[in-house]
Parts: structure tokens; sequence; C-alpha cells
């Protein structure tokens, strides 16, 4: 029984068409589906159990799935995509993340050829399991403040791993704690007594024959995280060496070298090369984020059409959630979201190849350009699914608090990227030392490139004005693009005025942070707009599915003027009326969304396995399952609860004087 | 050794009479710094091993710290005032919590003269427990649309309490589940076939013997919730009735009465006294917002004087992450705020007792404002103390990830109050509502009262504009004050005016209401703004108390002003340049709350056992301590974790064909 069928059925586009464009093309579709479908059908991958369990079970049934998935990849001989894709859907998030997403990637981008033919092998084939010991207990986005010391002993031809100081612990990376027979460990190069900044090392940490940590090194899991199941299948480590030596060809040494008589110097290899991979790891995440946000809206969207509340009249039904407005003016705004951010993590790809193409031929002009707003779309993605995962759960009213409804632990689970590769804010006053010192180039008549084109036409920017008589005006892409462009180039340009006002220039952007910020947010959102819309001049097969993203990318730009309506009106851009204008049309635009939301939701293609959410179940059949949920809570394996003998007869029955408490 | 001595050192004002100003009085600081001493220095009270417990051990637990609280508050012949405190102190979410919280008040309110002296001696001495049976699974904020029946049977001079269908299953509330004997249960009242809406019954649960359920009777927990251990210690219930049959007199009727003969009356007692109830229970929980948040900003404030990030000269030390404008700019609003609540608690608290007077003086006028001010000022404090909790994680960068940070258990068991006592969007509308109503009887002379006062003035308020000239201009009162009034002024009436245009006014309603929530909220945060403001005209002892209170209140309002600035633009009050002005007296204040930062946070006067923060210690002593707590984690137990020789020797070894997964 499908209790969404006739929502399902309210739909006015192709949904098929809509998933695949969703999944980027028709093949990325298909090994999805085929892998999704055989991990859910899988009972060894079960995981609605997460939640209940206690840590040292939760771990030990993670450290099983890992292994699994590795057996399941090995023995369906699937392809990098496929297991890439078998990990995806596995869901739980393990020491397998790290090793390949940061321990593979770190040994072929810093190490020599000679390094990756020694260590790769074995990684591909997890005869070693690796992980990247960067974070320190004293220093998080600080890099460079890292206080791990590699000392050269050019007696011995080795490095003399040691952790000088409590702050220099290694604390946070995953798979440290309880897994990983190896790290890249980030730590001061000394040579000779002089301090070379720091580098990576290839370091064992534990005994291939009997997992025990090798002499000179302590280490151990930090201990309980945020939410239930959540990180907490991870064994983010503490990590200490006293004095542990390793030889010196286990230092990275792609970018710079030591030799054997101890002298450092750096190779031919460009070192923007690190760059490359920063970008190629958030255009990852931005692509995250669409996934987590479209998972939360996928749950909050069908969970918002089963409920009902208030409404009712002479006994009928009641109203489903979903046809208020004030839900829709906070869902649709996040289902928009998912959708524009699939499309810039999409274009996201294509700029970490162009600078892939650009860097192997020694063109490195777009390389800050390229690092600036891939640093800026992580932080504004990340910020917003995190914050809109809760808002989603808040949109299932009580039974959102519930895990059985998936969200608490998909919020637990998520809000690190706020936090991990860059913090957010300290990420968005990059992009604003950029954008200042665009603006500031602006006079001696160097172009702005990619997405700070605009800035090239800042004397027009500055002067324009909106020229949106009604509200169906909203809906012209050029009208929109010119909005976001001049409210953004205008916010730079007033952070720029206002900072030469200061004698010292690192004071002044000190002192203006805050609005620094702002202008960085106000950049980087036009940059999700202008992708969107861009995105929409291709053609895009379907019936109905044009319109669709159209109504989608209407929602997303307008709520965001709504909801910076003060940025727009303070830069004067806009008139109050004009505001007026493009709120009237959001409005239109979610009684459009509203009959197709189901099936917008449906065309991501998850899962119930997936989803992990009762609430957010493919059929709709929400409250006999969440009763039935109930019942398997270890609490309720007995009637009266253990304790009641000691902790609550007493009490009643009024002999508290006597208990054992 | 105190680390943050020299931070202390800094304060420019008296700590101590500031503790009291914060506590309310020189005897509620007293009781307040005693209790709290005793629970911290008693073992039996510990909690910090709370998020490492599975479920079954953490509830036996908390059954424990329920008993051994009781025990103590006999013992120590606590007072009332004191017994509170303590289970305050205590700070674990338990049982008692509803049956002191709801089950006693709900007798109290609602019961005759006679049922209390029947069941409040029980309930005093806790020879019943008792829950509040309201919400089902599928009817939350919809009360009149419960399910549940109590049909009358003149036969027996009983009632049937029966769940019809699924969702009629009394589903969400606390200490139902594993503990309570009772529960006042709400349930449509059938009389001779006719339905007379809902009321409240007490009916027995379980047996006072051996504590199984009666017959008809089916009940249990509801499951794991967000978080490790947060809201995990109280066991929400489910609750089913098969025919279920009581004793006529144990229908609560004060207000309407069943007679022997199967006769529905209403009694003398006005309805309204239940509206007297919801405003002392959300004045509570406005309170409860002042302190959730409090305890989280303490936290992060301390630990953002701690941490130190970047900005290191010639090896000295580096920035205190407190010195950063960004993070000035996010924390510094939410200390403000954590004052703003306290003080508007206070108020809420003069309120109450003001509107209970007036009801037993049959004096109704007050108590639509009252209502509708106690209903917006819940939601928008709890909305911003739950987004506020997750921001002070997110400025303690990664380690407030950690549990052992406090702040995820803190979130996780705050989030519901933005849920429970009426959903925070569905409370703004009530107000939103009211504010139209007050707009549109303005014309018929009748004059708006209390905290709608300023309506009165709609059309001074309509054509003033501000007159700031410089930044200092904004420290004034009246400015502010004006400011704030315009704005909600101007948004009630554009409101009502574009109502106006729609010929079915539930229709227009219904489409406006994103725009009315806006409304509402403007209007209750003029509130806020407006008592803090009040509260700096009184007589505030101490040295330097006053000032550093009126720096919080500027910042208080300026915050909010920059945060909604599109509406004080729209509503075409300031200039962009007043804007600016605002925006640079804001900075001006982060700069002179900044020294006094730690000594503000320590006047919560917190101790280290109700903080349960590693990141907020008292003396500031973080990373040795993180680092000893990390080893306490189960996972450390064996240096080699449960799991190696199953899971990851055999992959290491290319042996998985063999292993069983």
């Amino acid at each position: 029984m499908d209790y969404l069928a006739d929502e399902r059925k309210k739909a006015v586009f192709d949904v098929d068409s809509m998933k695949i464009v969703w999944a980027g093309s028709r093949q990325a579709f298909e090994v999805s589906d085929r892998i999704s479908k055989l991990v859910a059908a899988d009972p060894g991958f079960r995981k609605d159990d997460r939640p209940m369990l206690p840590r040292k079970e939760l771990f030990r049934n993670t450290l099983r799935k890992a292994a699994y998935a590795w057996k399941r990849i090995i023995d369906l001989r699937l392809s990098e995509e496929e297991a890439s894709r078998l990990r995806f859907y596995v869901d739980e998030i393990a020491y397998t993340d790290l090793h390949w997403g940061m321990f593979v990637p770190a040994l072929k981008g810093q190490g020599t050829d000679e390094q990756q033919a020694k260590w790769l092998p074995l990684a591909y084939k997890m005869q070693i399991i690796g992980c990247y010991a960067q974070t320190e207990l004293g220093h998080g986005s600080n890099v460079q403040g890292l206080e791990t010391t590699a000392t050269f002993d050019a007696d011995k031809d080795e490095f003399v791993i040691h952790s000088p100081t409590l702050t220099s612990s290694k604390w946070w990376p995953g798979g440290l704690g309880k897994v990983s027979t190896h790290a890249v460990v980030y730590a001061r190069l000394i040579t000779d007594g002089k301090d070379h900044g720091v580098h990576g090392f290839i370091v064992q940490l534990r005994s291939l024959e009997d997992h025990t940590p090798l002499p000179g090194i302590t280490v151990g899991d930090i201990g309980m995280k945020f939410g239930n199941g959540g990180y907490n299948t991870m064994d983010n480590g503490v990590l200490r060496f006293d004095h542990v030596r390793i030889p010196r060809n286990q230092m990275l040494m792609k970018v710079s070298q030591v030799t054997r008589e101890g002298k450092y110097k750096q190779s031919d290899v460009p070192r923007q090369l690190v760059y490359g991979t920063m970008v190629f790891v958030r255009q990852q995440i931005v692509k995250d984020a669409s996934c987590a946000l479209s998972r939360a809206v996928c749950i909050a969207t069908r969970y918002s059409a089963v409920r009902r509340q208030f409404g009712s009249q002479n006994g009928g039904s009641e109203t489903q959630v979903i046809d208020y407005k004030t839900q829709q003016s906070r869902l649709f705004p996040l289902l928009a979201s998912a959708y524009a951010f699939r499309f810039v993590g999409e274009w996201l790809e294509w700029l970490y190849k162009d600078v892939i193409q650009r860097l192997q031929a020694n063109d490195f002009s777009t390389l800050p350009e390229a690092h600036a707003c891939t640093a800026g779309l992580k932080s504004i993605t990340t910020s917003i699914t995190a914050d809109g995962i809760e808002e989603c759960r808040k949109l299932c009213g009580g039974h959102g608090y519930l895990c059985s409804s998936g969200l608490p632990e998909l919020f637990a689970a998520y809000v690190p990227a706020c936090t991990y590769e860059g913090d957010n804010t300290v990420l968005l006053l990059q992009v604003a030392r950029f954008l200042m010192k665009t603006v500031s180039q602006l006079g001696s008549g160097k172009q702005p490139v990619g997405t700070t084109a605009y800035m090239g036409r800042l004397e027009h920017l500055m002067q324009s004005r909106c020229t949106a008589q009604r509200a169906e005006d909203w809906l012209k892409p050029s009208q929109v693009l010119e909005a976001f462009e001049a409210r953004a180039a205008k916010m730079s340009v007033s952070c720029a005025q206002n900072l030469s006002k200061f004698s010292n220039p690192e004071e002044g952007f000190a002192e203006l942070s805050a609005d620094l910020v702002e202008a960085a947010v106000a950049h980087c959102q036009l940059i999700v707009v202008s992708k969107f819309i861009e995105k929409l001049q291709q053609d895009i097969p379907g019936e109905g599915v044009k319109q669709q993203l159209e109504a989608l990318c209407g929602i997303y730009y307008l709520s965001l003027l709504h909801k910076h309506q003060g940025d727009f009106l303070a830069t004067s851009y806009l008139t109050p009326k004009q505001a007026v204008l493009a709120n009237d049309q959001l409005r239109a635009l979610y009684a459009k969304v509203r009959p197709n939301a189901i099936a917008l939701v449906d065309a991501f293609n998850y899962t119930d396995h997936y989803l992990g959410s009762i609430l957010g179940r493919y059929d709709g059949n929400v409250y006999p399952k969440l009763y039935e949920a109930a019942w398997k809570e270890p609490l309720n394996e007995s009637v009266v609860p253990d304790g009641y003998k000691e902790y609550i007869r007493p009490l009643l029955k009024q002999q508290l004087h006597s208990a054992r408490l």
C-alpha cells in the first residue's frame, strides 16, 4: 500500500528524467540505483539498531561492516566508482573513509614516484590501513602552528618523531584511535637545528602481526562524540610519540626533500599542487552537502505529506502539514538548496579538472580564484546543510526527535563538516581577503576572472538600480543575476572603503572581519545562483523537468533575497516595494512546487535503507511502523524496569531511609 | 592554578553584585549557591559518565538519582524552593520533572477541592507517581483533535477509557514509559453518545504492589531520542487503553462536571483559569531558556579565552580566539541574550502573578494580551536558545563536538523546548492573530494595553523616522524603543492591509502566514528589548554593574537590529547610513564587553559539576583534563580493540574469503 500514491499522481513532470538530472548522467544513475539496492537488500548492512548500541558494540559492528563491504567489493569485482558508491550507501562512517579519502590521496599527492610504488600497492589492497594525523590537541585551523617535531638524525639517516608538549598530541584523526596501522603524520621538520615548517611523514603505528602499538607510541580513542551512532562508529584518536624513529625515506618528498647529508631542498614540483588537492577535497564536501541536505529534505517532505494537523471540517481529515505556507516557507527553500548545491557541486567538479589541467601546464593564474571559490562554497553549503537538517527535524514536529526518524543521527554525523577541512568562518575570511585583493587591483587594469568577473563591471553595478515592476519580473535570470552581483559588489566595495580608513590594514581587517564575512557570503551565494541559472540554460530533457527546476531555482534565489533583504536594501539596489514583489513571486512559486514536492524528493532515488527513517518511508506508512519500532527499545525487554525494586518501590512505599542508593 | 585569573582581573565591575542581579535577589542567590555546591560535592550525583552508558544502565542510574535526590530532600528537610533548586542542579531529566511539573499542577488546576484532598497528599509524598498523558501518536498541536475516548457508563457510574485507533495511542508523555503509577489522561468525554470535547481524567496505570500494568493497559517506552544522555534518561512512553474503567469521580471536575445521571455541565469556575496555568508553564520555559543559553555561553566564553589560534608573532603565544571580532560577533549577542531572557523571565513572573490576581477578581481583560505575550516569548526565547547552544558548540571548534565539552548533550536535551508546550511556529501564528485583532480594533477606539500599548501611537509611529546621526545616538533608549516599535507596528499594519485584500480572511491568514510570523517575531523582540531597558531604569547596586548591563542591552538590541536590518529598512524607519552607524556602535560595545566577558559568565555562578564541561572549567585547565578524560572511554579498556581478530586481521592478511562476517 502506497500512502503517498495520490501525492505522486499530482506531479506534472517526469520523475525518471529528473532522477538522471540529479544523478548527473544516466550511467551514474544506473550505478547508484543498482548499488543502493544491493546494499539495501543485504542484511549484513542493517543499520536501524545503531542508536541502541553501546559504543563498544557499535564499533565492533562497524569493523564487521567495513570488512564485509570490502569482501563484497572484492567478490563482486566492483569498479572504483562502484566501490565508492557501495561505501556511500552502506552509510556508516568508518576508518575506511580516511584510508581512501585522505591517506591514499596524501601518498599520491605528496609522495615521490618511488614512495608511491612502495606504499600504494599495500594501501590499495588494504594490507596496511592508514590515517591522516594532522590536527593536534592545541592546533586545528593553524596548521603552521603544529608542534610535533621530526628531527633529522644524520648519523642514523633517520627522523625522530616526537611530541614535545601535551598540546602537541595528535587529536581527532579518524581511524587513528583503534585501527590504523600507519599514518601520514604532520610534524615540524628540523635539520641541523633549523625549523623548516610542517611536512608529512609516513609512520607505522601498530604491529602488523598483533596490532599492538609500536615502541614509543601511545594511542587511543578520544571518547564519545555528539549523537548515538553518528561519528561514534569512527575511532577518532589521540597519538603521542616518544622519540619514534623512522627511515629518512618515509618523509613525503614530492615537493621538498632532505638529503642523506641533512640538506633541506625544494624539488621542481610546484608547491601549488597541494592547492589542487584542497580543491578536490572541498568539491567533494560540497557534493556531500547536497546528499545530506536532500536526505533530510526527503524525510521532512514525505512526512509533511503524511502528517495532518488542524483544519478538519465536519469530521473530515485534517490538513496535511505540507499545505501550510509556514511549512512551505521553511521546507521548500531547503529543497531548492539541495538541488542548487548539487549543480554547483557538478560545476566544481569541472573546475577541479580545469585547475589540474592548468597546473600541469604550469598555469597558476586561476588558482587563487578557484581556491577562494571552493573555500567559500565549502563554507556556505555545509553551514546551510547543518542548519537545514535540524530545521527539517523541527519540521517533523515531536516525532523528528526520535532516533527512528533518522534526523538526529544525520545531524550529529553531519555537523563536523562545518569545522573540518577549514572552519567555516576562517574560510570565509580567506574569501574576503581574496575579494579585497580583487577590488584593490581593479584600478591597475587587472581584469578579474571566473567567479569574480562581475567585479569588472563595477562601475555599472554600483550605479544600477533594480527595474522590477511586477512580481513576474523576478523570474528573469538577468534581473536576478544583476541583483546578486550588485549586492555582492557593493558589499565588497564598502568593506574596501572602510578598510582604507585604517593605517594598519591588518588591524582594519581584524576590526571589520564580521562585515567581511558577510561580503564573502554574498559573493558565494552569487556563485551558487549563477551556476543554477547556467544549468538551466542547458538542454534538459524530460517532460516538465526544466520547468520544475526553474521553479526551484526561483525559490532558491528569492528565498535568499528575502532572508538577506537587509543587504539588498542597504546597498540601495532595491526599493522596499520591489522586495515585496520578490516575496509575492516566492509565494507563487511555493504554490507551483507544492503538488510536485513528493516527486521532487523521489527523484533523489534514495532507498528506505539509505534514508534510515520511519518518517521518510517511501510508502508513507509512518504510524504503524513507529509503533512497531518502539517495542524494539531495550528498556522494553522487561515490563517492570530494571531498578524498580531498588529505586521505585522503596520510594512509593516510603522506605527510602533503609534503601542503598 | 587558575588559568583564567588574568581574565578575571580585567573586569571593571563587581562580580558578586552581578551574581545577585542574575539570581534575582540575595536570598535566591544564597539558596542557589548553597544547593549547587551541595550537589556538586556529592558523588551520588556524578554525571560525567552519562554519554558512555547504554540506555538501560543510563535509565537505571536515573532511577537511582531520582530516589537519592528525594531522600536528600527529606533528610535535609529542604523547603519547596530548595528542593526545586536541588532537582535543577542534579541536572538529570527524569520522571520527577513531570510528576512535579505537570501531574501535580494538573491536579491543583483542574481538580475539585475534594479531588485535591484525596490525590494531592499522595502525590506530595510520592506514594503515587504521576505523568501527563495528552499527546497522541497522531495528535500534538491540535489538542482538540485527540482521539482517546472516555465514555460514561451510567449503569456502573464509571468512565470507559479507550484507544479506538492506532493514532490515538498516547505517545511522548514523560515518565509514562516505565515509571508512573498514575496519569492525568486527556480524552474525549462522551455521555449519551454526545462528544463534549477533551477533558482530563485520573487513571491508575500500574499496580502499586508489583508495578505491572493494570488490565487493559499496554504501556512502554517509545525508544531512543536525540543524543547520548540528553532526554534518554526520561521514559517517554506509549500507552494504549482497552476499555479501562475508572470511577466517575476520577474525571477532573473543577471546570466541567458529569453528574451521576450522566449530565454534562459547567461549574462556576471560569474556564479562563486554564490560561493562567499556561502562562505559568511558559514563563518557566522562558526562565529555563536563560539558564540553558547562559550555560552554553559560559562554556564557549571560557574556552574562547583559553583557546589560542593564529597570530603568533616572534614565537610568542597565539591570539586568544575571544579576541577575534568574528568570534565576538557570534558569542557576545548570545551572552547578551542570556541576560535579556533572564530579565524578561523575571518580568513574566510578575505578569503571571498579576494575571492570577485579576482572574481571582473575575477580571479577564488582560488575559488575551498576557497569553499572546507568553506564547510569543516562549517561542522566540527557545528558538534562539536552541540555535545559540549549537552556535556556542561551533564556537568551540572541533573540541565542542566531544561529549566531554558538555555542549552536544545540552543541545540534545534542550531542543524539544522548541516543540513541546506549543510548537514555536504555531505559537507565533497565535501571536499574529492577536496582533491582527489589535490592529483591527484600533479604529473602534479600543485602547491597546500592556505590551501592545505602542499600537495606540500608531499614527506617530507610521510617520516617524530615525534621527540618529552619530553611532552614540544608538545608546539612547528612547531612540531604540521607537525603532523597534516602528518596525513592529509597520510590519503588523502591512500584514493587516494585505489581509484586507482577501475576501475570505482565513484564506488570507493562511496565504500570508509566513509574513505574519515575521511580524509576530518583531513584536516579541520589542517586548524583550523594552523589558531589558526597563530593568536598567531601576536602581542596580554594585560597582560598574549597571554599566555592564547597559553594554549588554546595547549589544542585544543592536545585534537584533543588524540581523533584521531588512525589516528596519523595508519599513523606511532607518536609512542605510543609520544602519551602518548602529553597526559601528555594536562593534564599539563588543570592545567594551571583551575584558569583562569572563566575569560576566562567572556571574552565573555555575559549578563545574552543573556545567558538565571540560572546555568550560572554571580554572581553564582544559587540555590536560581533555587528555585525561579520553582514557575513560570504554573502547580504551583494551589496547587492541574487540573485533580485531575477526574483522581487522583477516582484512590486513588478505584472508577475508574465509572470514565469518
